[in-house]
């Protein structure tokens, strides 16, 4: 275990994301993941498909992160252009893989399926591409440099990241406490900052809800510290204590 | 009706959205509305509460796109600190609005509430901003440029973007079918591309689901003119049912 923060962003890729036809779910799916094991989710991105974008938005992510997750566009059709693209981010040759056209190509045999050019297309990955293996469906993703990239269909993301998570240097885990508050953010905004003050080593977020025409608030206390967390969370217990009594703060 | 594309940008701000403690349900309701209304909605960013994270989207955004919309930070508390972000990425200072002052304080005394200096928070927005009316609960959202800044809660962020929709240009709305297809990528991969190349003012995407160990798909034809998507909509159709008679394409 250790003191280090280690960050990370996701480039979901795929105009089905905004247009609406598809409601993502890797995203929340991978910031649990990457929260419970001690890497930081620090930025998202969702582009359509289309080469100059992908390029331009890995390059900063990958520069500004320890590691960059995508998903989406690694399939046979001519819409699925990630690979091309991951590759001219590397400027390196996308090509057929040897290994993927072994794996693939054994596996269709074995479904007495041909293994068409279309398929083929899957094996294709930026030269020094390291496997992402597919236990769902057997085309892989890969990982060049300190990039991810993995499949967009949930099931074979998550199972690709499955894969992925035990490979990866890990910071020390963000602990995480939550507070169920009664009253809404405007009856405790000024208290709850001057706790934020009184606990700088964690951060404090308020998250309203609205429901039947009145506002609550989950208040959650992070710290990586487990003693900071608990003082922190002591401190919010008590105003919410107090408010509850009437009392004034 | 004009054939012009308005293009567009979202910028969902919160640490809960990336800590995966909440999952975003505000990208894909714009996604669905600016696509009804014919807005492209062509890049997500998703950061965490930073003011210089914040700043260094939006200017990105604001300045790639017609509009941005941004979801976020712009409650009572301390970690809501969305109005200061974008009043510095514009440089004009953030103060209490006249307007919003009065519209709150009304509310608050009709609710026989004090008018705290926490709640007042909620009232500050970049100078020169317009305000967008929160029927929800009063405090409003704003508008600065061609920036749209909306609450993260969903059912006030929809209230919101109710209100915003009618002023916004718009463009040739991108018309949109679909067509089953009960045949995985690698099959219908080489045929579709074909299709695509011979229908270029469309855009043909294809999305694989996978549901009891197989594959389908969902072919997805896109474009601004209606005779255009038609006949790509037809090709696409006829390669299914050629597909299907088990004819060789």
């Amino acid at each position: 275990m250790t003191n280090e923060v280690v960050s990370a962003a996701m480039l979901a890729i795929g105009d089905e994301l905004l247009s609406g036809r598809t409601k993502d779910k890797n995203i929340g799916h991978l910031a649990d993941i990457l929260t419970a094991v001690g890497i930081d989710l620090k930025e998202v991105r969702i582009v359509p498909d289309e080469e100059d974008r992908i390029v331009e938005a890995l390059n900063a992510l990958r520069g500004a992160y320890d590691y960059v997750f995508t998903s989406g566009g690694i399939g046979p059709t001519h819409d699925d252009i990630t690979a091309d693209a991951i590759s001219k981010a590397f400027g390196v040759p996308c090509e057929h893989d040897a290994k993927a056209m072994k794996l693939m190509g054994d596996n269709y045999a074995a479904r007495g399926m041909e293994f068409t050019e279309s398929r083929q297309r899957m094996a294709r990955m930026p030269r020094g591409a390291v496997h992402i293996d597919n236990p769902v469906s057997t085309a892989p993703g890969f990982n060049i440099g300190n990039v991810y990239v993995m499949a967009g269909v949930p099931s074979i993301f998550q199972a690709m990241l499955d894969n992925v998570i035990p490979t990866l240097r890990v910071g020390k885990q963000l602990l995480s406490r939550s507070v169920n508050c009664p009253f809404g953010e405007g009856t405790i905004a000024i208290p709850l900052r001057d706790i934020q003050a009184a606990h700088p080593d964690t951060i404090i977020g308020s998250y309203p809800k609205y429901e039947n025409n009145r506002f609550s608030t989950e208040l959650v206390v992070r710290a990586r510290d487990e003693d900071k967390l608990a003082a922190a969370e002591q401190a919010v217990r008590a105003m919410v204590e107090q408010l509850a009594s009437g009392k004034q703060i």
